[in-house]
């Protein structure tokens, strides 16, 4: 086969007009799970999906499939895809890079005339990002049938909003969740594109890097409650500061990353937030979520419980009362070593 | 003189009705200077001075001067008074008790047939709380004409607008700031009822305290720049988070507190936030607002010294920037001895 037509110009086109749908202005871009941006970067995302003749479907939490039936469609079909939603304040590549490359490179073998044999299926998965409910990969854990039904009926965004509001309100609500799940070997194989996020491959200067292990994250939610105050009035030893018992936490989590003992498990607070929040009152309560990786098991594992046992203690010894609740703990897991090797 | 017809009731009623006037729901009561609730909670207390036939008059900062004018007006006034402006979710006797409970005790002199030789005059003054700019009894300051002009120009709420923004907007902008500054000797004494704010009255059953030294507040800001990136993608050893760095100066400015030496030294980091916030993105920057207080110039100028000396320790450690602003830096005050064994 020749070299396909990719047109890279056409692609960066295509991610700069996708950046611009955002809920803040350039350039940074955010789009949280079917906010008014969301709903906008969808359309976008299938209007290209029409014009390249792609059957659509959507399922009852809004995952996008847009097929290219292949010749023949006894064979399931490969999947490639990502996601499109994004962080507060994310750059403009994270997601979307696996979504219009996909795009890109259905283009292009049309264009050179190639006719696939199995279909090929780009998934835009609904909200890969933590950001409304506090777990990651909603979508594509519904496709997996890894989520229980109690599971889905406690989540809750910052409002006190649960899932079936938002997908009612995006539109999605007529089926159950229930029909979302896939059976198994739907699909022969699945494939992402996706930007580097780390400073390595950069600095070594390697063009591209091939995921073997997948380091999956756990995520721990954690309230704390302790006394609040006039910042003149309540002496020292009178205190129950839920952010000191916050700060004592973040540092515990860094700590249990750095002693782990593999190079790979990385533990960041990445939500800090305190109440009342004012320069003159003692903070009475705080709110932390910890997103925990590491490619082994045992290693994940021990700091997670490191972890976990860091907070009783600290929250004890300050009068702190504390919630810990585990939004999600994934296994690590291993990527298929055919395909693995197709793209090395 | 007979005993004044204080009621308690009536006091508690306004006391009540003024709480109603907030940006959020009660039990909490929050009135951010110039905010629509702090502006009705201004319209309220004049309107009752109104009703005691007092004379009022703002000036250019906002600063309420309500007169009962004394029989021998030659003689400089007393003054009494104090805010009603309310941090995010405040109670309701802050302040408040200050300025109902005054009126209070006018309404019952009042009624009481009493007649005063010098002047009393209630004064509410403007942003008595750090909220809006970060620095905490603007009014008085101008008062006291202790604000350099350099100074009032660099204040900036979160969303940029300055104080000038600000007053023209609450109708205080025809006058110019310079006009607010008062003689000396403008008042013969100043008398504050304060709720007491701390546990220790309370825990040893004593009705009232007295105020003989005032361990005025010093206030940093710090602003913290780190790098922010992937938590997934980002390993440990390349991070400069500045969640943690700003985790540990929460923890240093704790410990400045509790061994510089004396009971009195508070300090308290009360405004914490960091960007982005998601639970999956390593913390790129963060803001901090700490209040050190003392009631001994020595003691607090030992901790606050240790406290700007640990934030650049911490942040060269981790690779971190940083900026320090002290936002004031007062000097304790004794209260007025007379005035003090009155009320003995």
């Amino acid at each position: 086969m020749n070299p396909l037509p990719i047109e890279s110009s056409r692609l960066q086109r295509d991610i700069d007009e996708l950046a611009a749908i955002s809920e803040v202005p350039p350039p940074v871009g955010t789009r949280v799970l079917f906010s008014e941006a969301d709903l906008r970067a969808r359309a976008f995302v299938k209007d290209i999906c029409q014009k390249l003749q792609l059957t659509i479907r959507e399922d009852a939490v809004g995952n996008i499939f847009a097929r290219w039936s292949g010749s023949d469609t006894s064979l399931p079909p490969v999947a490639t895809g990502s996601h499109i939603d994004a962080i507060p304040n994310a750059g403009r590549y994270d997601g979307v890079v696996g979504v219009l490359g996909a795009l890109e490179a259905i283009r292009a073998l049309q264009i050179s005339g190639f006719r696939p044999r199995r279909g090929i299926e780009l998934i835009i998965f609904t909200a890969e990002e933590p950001t409304r409910f506090g777990i990651g990969c909603l979508g594509s854990r519904l496709l997996a049938g890894s989520l229980s039904r109690e599971r889905i009926a406690v989540l809750r965004d910052r409002e006190g909003h649960n899932l079936d509001y938002w997908r009612k309100k995006a539109s999605f609500g007529a089926q159950d969740l229930e029909s979302v799940a896939l059976q198994k070997n739907t699909y022969s194989a699945f494939i992402e594109l996706h930007i580097v996020q780390g400073p390595l491959l950069e600095k070594e200067n390697i063009p591209i890097g091939v995921v073997e292990k997948i380091a999956a994250p756990s995520t721990l939610r954690i309230e704390l409650t302790g006394l609040g105050g006039h910042a003149g009035a309540v002496l020292m030893p009178e205190r129950h500061d839920a952010l000191l018992a916050g700060a004592e936490i973040a540092l515990a989590v860094e700590k249990a990353a750095l002693n782990s003992g593999s190079p790979d498990t990385v533990a960041t607070t990445g939500v800090f937030r305190i109440e009342p929040g004012a320069v003159n009152s003692v903070p009475c309560r705080a709110w932390l979520e910890i997103d925990l990786r590491d490619t082994q098991l045992p290693t994940r594992d021990a700091s997670l419980s490191r972890i976990e046992k860091s907070v009783p203690e600290i929250c004890k010894r300050r009068g702190v009362e504390f919630h810990i609740e585990r939004l999600n703990v994934d296994e690590p897991a291993t990527a298929d070593p055919d395909l693995v090797k197709t793209v090395l």
